[in-house]
């Protein structure tokens, strides 16, 4: 794998003792036969050849491993349990640090390395630690679609050596890391990592999505990394006295994550929400008060203004403001910029795709698209609110495609993308109270 | 528009006094002017000539017009309310039926009449009747796209006459339909809808989404059909006493359909998981204990069986199933019939999807999935168990498209397709209630 030295190209030595040549590169039968310094080792044999593997490993000097190599304390077997012990100490003992065991490692654009082909090349602010390979995967995935990049996201497993609280205590002080999710399972010390938290969200915003509160999931976590799942009442009392958000799945983890990164913030909980269809604004202003935000009734200079650029049947304009303009690129911003002015609004939530198909959204009617999101943003910009952008996602048809299309459009115009409105106000919400919270504990 | 005497292709007259020819159609200036009978007649002139065109159709003999017009009582204009109430009057005194106004009308494949091109053209068992036109379409559209063939879809906005009552009758008593599903804002007479919701929920499964239960929401329902929203305590105790299930969304509305439609219906609350990854096996397991479904340890005799075609590294089979399995077609059906045999599981539910993007699920090896989708669905027959498949939606990128193809197939299989664990979890759970109340109700 990538000389951690040199961010250049990197070295990459195959070890397989039955060939010569894997995928081109020069194969060696052992980590002793390789020629140069080896900085990183990447382990895939099976659980029974790793302790011999890190003795290798010493002699060459390396000084940390990640092991992808599953089969240890995660299938409830004792005598698997005891080899995860033997080489916890034996790591130790060698003065080697241990990514895992039974975890997906390292996605690390800046030094060249990734646990998936597909993901950006590109680095960003955000950090994302997993027990979870899938849960890793998943906010790399998921959060490159909407415009995230990251600057280490460390999948972890079993965690026998490094820590989720040493990867919160790295990511604190990391130059490169302005925003930190995590997904735990368990900890082998809940005081070290409390303390960590706390460290990590006093200084940048931080998420934690934490698996197995409930009684299967708790089981399940056993299965998967053989941790010990905690109760939710003590999870949630100290995520709140961190001020780190606790959030119930990964798509709010990505929602939060995507809402620090592109400003979604609110000043307040009073919400203009603006879409096209009535059945979507009715259920979108349930939505947005369900979660715990206002929709409060617009003022008449608004009222005014917004009546000057919608027509009078088919829309309604007194927040939600069902509106045509979603349709005519030339109203939308006036709609926006009333809205975004008006005395009682704090933030704008707006849906620009449908729920279903119609011609409008074909993709011969992208560019036009393009055009209204990129003034979408500007508007945004000039007026510095917080605005949301919603674009449904559905199973495959013309409109799904579209909206696929559109929701690239707006994560490249730097806007925070949801998937629902209501998911869009849950994640408002949350930035409104975590960001309430820091500015009280700033206040002496 | 399509004759509903005849269910062959439809004479469309255009009528419009400026124009002679219309998408290549004869046009007329007056409903008059037409030379053969008319049955049915859609408006989409402006509300100030609604009046005098229902003097023409009723000239012409006409019976049943759709207002696709807006304009009216919505608006919350004191004049546009008066000439709703007008026109309501007329078109009594007439004996003209009305639908709307401010809807998107009829959607009847087996009658040729559609409020949108890309509709499937068969019909089949499902009824939806809705207020709003956006929510009609997405019924419509997300329905057809997992699965579902509908009798009749009816749009029917301010109800000034056709009413949501009327509906729910008809549909009890349509011989075509077989399961029901309804979104309303409000009703003229409360009584009358609760009626017919207990007559129709006697006979056929109802599934009820009431916009505007709060402030907000209600405000909008106002600008949006006129209606007056009501309280949501009252409808969740109508609901009960009819054991209608009352959703909170569109989404919610489609699980409930697609799940009578492709027996998701559980025998019991014990949930046996079996998915591909070992986050997702955690927060499935939440998920699923979070929507009141039980996530039972399997027997000694099902682990015995799940060891054989489990490799041990990476993999969990205490209920969640985290397997491999997923990924060798030979494995995946011998996992779920021993997870369907186990006396402990009432039903299953099996994600085929990933959250994210990997080489597994590239489109070139959708050969390999439809055959494992087809084994699915033989399995879930030949055990006569409830299985609900789920293959998560998300922005576009490789599996993003992946995803949705293999989407296709499961609800081409005749599958429940859901978009999330905890989706399928809380439908099923909804099924399980209403089967039971069902089951109480019928027995003396």
């Amino acid at each position: 794998m990538q000389s951690l030295r040199d961010a250049g190209q990197p070295n990459i030595y195959p070890v397989n003792p039955k060939a010569d040549v894997i995928d081109g590169l020069t194969a060696y039968a052992r980590l002793t036969d390789i020629p140069g310094p080896v900085d990183h080792v990447i382990s895939a044999i099976p659980a029974a050849y790793v302790l011999p593997m890190i003795e290798d490993a010493a002699a060459k000097g390396v000084r940390s491993i990640h092991l992808f190599t599953a089969g240890f304390a995660e299938t409830g077997m004792a005598d698997r349990l005891e080899l995860q012990q033997q080489l916890k100490a034996r790591a130790a003992e060698l003065n080697i640090r241990l990514i895992g065991p039974n975890c997906m490692g390292l996605y690390v654009p800046d030094g060249r390395v990734s646990f998936a082909q597909q993901l950006p090349q590109e680095s960003g602010p955000v950090a994302f630690f997993s027990q979870s390979g899938t849960n890793a995967s998943d906010a790399a995935y998921n959060g490159a679609v909407r415009g995230l990049r990251f600057s280490k996201v460390v999948s972890f497993g079993n965690a026998i050596d490094i820590s989720a609280a040493e990867l919160l205590d790295y990511a604190a002080s990391d130059l490169q890391t302005e925003i930190i999710g995590a997904y735990i399972e368990g900890m082998h010390d809940a005081r070290d990592f409390f303390r960590s938290l706390r460290t990590a969200a006093r200084s940048k915003p931080v998420a934690i999505l934490k698996g197995g509160l409930l009684p299967s999931g708790s089981r399940a976590t056993q299965s998967h990394t053989a941790s010990l799942a905690g109760s939710g009442e003590l999870w949630a009392a100290a995520a709140r006295q961190a001020n780190a958000v606790l959030v119930h799945n990964m798509q709010e983890m990505v929602d939060m994550l995507v809402g620090w990164r592109f400003r979604a913030t609110p000043t307040g909980p009073r919400i203009g929400l603006v879409v096209g269809g009535g059945g979507v604004s009715v259920q979108g202003a349930d939505d947005v008060e369900r979660e715990g935000l206002e929709l409060p009734a617009l003022s008449d200079q608004t009222l005014s203004r917004l009546a000057e650029v919608t027509p009078v049947a088919g829309t309604g304009i007194r927040n939600p403001v069902d509106t045509m303009s979603l349709w005519d690129g030339r109203s939308l911003i006036p709609t926006l910029e009333a809205v975004a002015e008006d005395p009682n609004i704090d933030a704008i939530i707006l849906q620009v795709g449908m729920n279903w198909g119609v011609d409008h959204f074909e993709l011969e009617n992208m560019n036009a698209r393009r055009l209204m999101i990129a003034s979408i943003a500007e508007a945004q910009a000039r007026h510095q609110i917080a605005l949301s952008v919603v674009v449904p996602m559905f199973f495959d048809h013309a409109a799904g495609r579209a909206n696929a299309e559109m929701a690239r459009m707006v994560s490249e115009a730097g806007l925070p993308l949801y998937y629902s409105i209501r998911d869009a106000a849950r994640a408002m919400r949350r930035l409104l109270t975590w960001q309430t919270r820091r500015t009280e504990r700033a206040t002496p």
